[in-house]
């Protein structure tokens, strides 16, 4: 599998092919949660892409590179509105399968971008199924969210910039769906920063990377449900594991208690909007410094599309 | 005068100078607003900025270039952040006047940046007159918020990035405080982008530049109060006047009953969550397309540091 592992040259070639698309988001110090957490807290905003979520990288890298015109995709969310917004700039047809419940928010803004929305069923398998099933009738590419090398190069990108906007970073957290992010972010880290740490952090009920790490293998765990609605892929792909059981040194989980206080603290003292998935990586330093983690620690903050009624509770509690 | 008003070359320079401390922020197609207005719209996202708005453009490309190793400033707000924020960056000691009804969360981010917060007065000339006895009184430079070319210029790097973002704008809508934004996007505008039309916005019972350009000279408005609260300056300066008179197209004023909608509109129908006055330049589109606008038009949406009271109640009703 080693020589499909996209590299540093991957994501250097993604970062030109996403310029101009993909913002290169703000890297910033946080005085509000350094004061709370007892570290030296930066954080990455991605949730200050065009689309408020980090998705439009390894969108739009691997949309770019196909020949097809049309493309499909599964997804509950950002991973849909982020092929919705790629093909629109990049004159593809696309189609989106997304769940029976899903939040009508995320549905509307692929409609708005273009994209033909189908609905199927409520878990991904079934998602996944559908979208591969249209891809194979119509002749469409089948985009899948995390485990493709040119969708984790695209992600990769995000970890090149913080490699370039500040040194002496101890350790990076980095939110964990299926691993897409992390192992593009982990890649590029890895061989530009050596010394910098990348650690996962994953709701407590969806641990698919902490329990791989474990047992060594891609583990499935059951029923992953949080309100980190981006976090819950039941397992990482084959190849954001093996990325991610090379380069990343370690895990954390957190509760769902923990994940709406991370939340919060990124709304009511830092001013920044996020979605829970977005904040999760707060949420292990809410009972104070891990003294393992050292200084200086960078938080991605890997979307903002929060719903509009989480959002108003949070404002008003 | 017209020795000292900033061209291109002092915004490119400028554009050097904030390069990885202001963000590129995303130009991105608004559906939504497209719907909502019959426009073809762009929203300019100056609300993504690290520290969500414009301002940090200006206030680091003047602040880079003192030679004092202090700087003080006026403002109830956005300005204060930025010119906080930039002298941390570049090590220098901050004071910033506040009036004594400052808005809390604003102050509390000026201290989070390590400035000193001295409230005088409610009304702009009290506070300006208290900031220049204290650069007087300790060597501090005085920071101006918008009558000053390195700022202008800074400001002007917005309108080279809209340049180079987007073909074919008819028009771009600037909301208007003290005119530094209009005056350094219009200079941008206008040296690349000639047939590019420039409008202002203003709440109406602030119309300093649509007096202005009537009078054909500065007018100071009465007792100008908005729930826009970063363009309530009683009038334009004399250099953004004199670039003002040269390069912008006209004016628009909206009422309170308009900013509120438009701010809701974009929180609501597009999900960017601004303040008011960034979200000004939306009225005068929401009773339907303005044909001497033109199809293309791109608004220019100033800040996203809206109070938390306000967004709780916009997303609550």
């Amino acid at each position: 599998m080693s020589e499909v592992l996209p590299g540093l040259k991957e994501i250097e070639a993604a970062a030109e092919r996403i310029a101009g698309v993909a913002s290169r988001t703000p890297l910033v110090e946080s005085p509000a949660l350094s004061k709370l957490t007892g570290h030296e807290v930066y954080l990455k905003l991605e949730c200050f892409q065009p689309i408020r979520v980090f998705k439009i990288r390894g969108a739009y890298n691997k949309i770019s590179l196909l020949s097809q015109s049309r493309v499909v995709a599964a997804s509950s969310g950002n991973h849909g509105i982020a092929v919705a917004y790629s093909s629109r700039l990049l004159s593809k047809k696309c189609t989106v399968v997304v769940p029976e419940n899903a939040v009508v928010e995320k549905v509307d803004t692929m409609v708005d971008y273009g994209a033909e929305v189908v609905k199927a069923g409520r878990y991904s398998g079934e998602r996944e199924a559908a979208a591969r099933k249209i891809a194979e009738g119509t002749g469409a590419a089948f985009v899948h969210p995390y485990n493709d090398p040119d969708v984790i190069a695209g992600q990769g990108t995000c970890g090149l910039e913080i490699a370039h906007q500040l040194d002496d970073i101890d350790t990076v957290l980095v939110p964990v769906g299926g691993g897409g992010l992390i192992s593009g972010i982990s890649t590029a880290l890895k061989a530009i920063r050596p010394k910098t740490r990348v650690y996962g952090v994953e709701p407590r009920s969806a641990p698919k990377l902490t329990e791989a790490l474990k047992a060594k293998k891609v583990v499935t765990v059951p029923s992953p449900a949080s309100i980190a609605d981006g976090l819950i892929p039941s397992a990482l792909g084959e190849l954001t594991y093996e990325i991610c059981s090379r380069n990343v040194d370690g895990s954390f989980t957190a509760s769902e208690d923990d994940i709406l206080r991370a939340t919060r603290a990124l709304i009511r003292g830092a001013r920044i909007f996020a979605e829970p998935s977005g904040a999760t990586p707060i949420a292990p330093l809410l009972s104070g410094p891990i003294e393992s983690l050292g200084r200086r620690v960078v938080l991605v903050i890997s979307g903002g599309n929060i719903s509009q009624e989480l959002l108003a509770k949070i404002l008003t509690s």
